[in-house]
């Protein structure tokens, strides 16, 4: 499907047909998020499909049992996990050689991801000094706690599950993002450890024409685009 | 452009050609991030098209000069301000007259957003309440914090810059998503409130061939997806 009517067909579900998708269609879906940008290529997040009838019956309670979770056919949830850094900076290093990128690369995924990433006792040591250094030129002000790399891996991880929701639209299917959940409960259901963070809980499925709202309802372009 | 395509197409460009980027490329980008989903529909994003010479300058700098930034021909800073729901709230409750919508759509536009967007003081009284909620049944544990509304926001932002990056793609362009900044500089060229968070700067321009760092490198599929 075109990119931009792929765009306009995606529209965020709240009930399904009993329709099932086609796991190639979901397994299409996430190839797409995985060619998402992601901060410093460290690819740090997590696909959850939960298909065992059990978890997706406790994940459908703790998404407050809502029409998208409940009539859903299939439940994608979306998670943050710094910690594979440890295993894709590493790897990045062996493999990063191309003529192209910059020398400090190996300072950057060597000596300087791990500080950033693992090091979180130092938080206010790294605050201190991003905001002295501040002072005398530009320097990057996060993230300096652990607060700030969830943030970072949360925000590519959105960029993934953008991509994922489009695929499913252009493959004729739709998609609904919840960020309504007990991440607590989720953390459980799917075991997740201190350092997960729960980004969004997708379902997919075919749209039952009473899970739309009506017309996509956007506000004047002039109240968020400022041309400066 | 085929949206597949699109998304293979799209890569994180370093380094662009001097060629200009028609004003209609941006025009249509933003639009196509205009319709990305967003929390609770509150469109809580600002796009600021930097094009006044002296800003682009000191923003390229508070880029930490970084290629990207440095040879872009256009320069887009994607912003997240909370306080847009004093303005979306009222209109979504005045416009969203969907037969399909739940009926307790009038309390959560009406009370439960500003609560939870505007009464930032009471964050640990709403943290409270949520986790001995949360002992008995599911109930969102957030946002309780700025920081958690913060988050909602910019995860917003992310989806919106997603199809911002794929529809300068999908005509032929290239982008590159930045997180290198100097927020706090950044915040000052664009005479941003403290509510603001500068979620990514996004550079666009036609790809020179120097600005890719060779085949997209991502790792295996095992990795990050979970059947469960």
């Amino acid at each position: 499907m075109d990119f931009f009517e792929t765009v306009k067909r995606r529209r965020s579900v709240r009930r399904y047909t009993q329709e099932p998708v086609p796991s190639t269609v979901i397994e299409t879906a996430l190839d797409a998020a995985l060619l998402a940008p992601n901060s410093s290529n460290l690819q740090t997040w997590e696909f959850y499909w939960v298909q065992s009838p059990d978890k997706k019956a406790a994940l459908v309670k703790s998404c407050l049992n809502q029409g998208a979770a409940r009539t859903a056919q299939e439940l994608i949830v979306v998670v943050s996990n710094p910690n594979l850094y440890k295993k894709t900076a590493p790897e990045l290093l062996k493999r990063l050689n191309s003529p192209n990128a910059p020398k400090e690369i190996g300072f950057y995924y060597g000596k300087l991801v791990p500080v950033l990433y693992g090091w979180t006792i130092l938080a206010p040591v790294k605050w201190l000094i991003f905001n002295l250094v501040g002072l005398f030129r530009p320097i990057m002000r996060r993230p300096w706690s652990s607060r700030d790399i969830d943030e970072v891996c949360i925000k590519s991880a959105a960029l993934a599950s953008e991509n994922f929701m489009l695929a499913v639209a252009a493959q004729g299917y739709d998609s609904c993002p919840m960020e309504g959940f007990d991440e607590c409960r989720v953390k459980r259901i799917l075991r997740l450890g201190y350092r997960h963070r729960v980004v969004m809980v997708i379902s997919v499925g075919r749209r039952d024409p009473k899970g739309i709202w009506g017309e996509q309802l956007r506000f004047s372009k002039d109240w968020f685009v400022k041309r400066i």
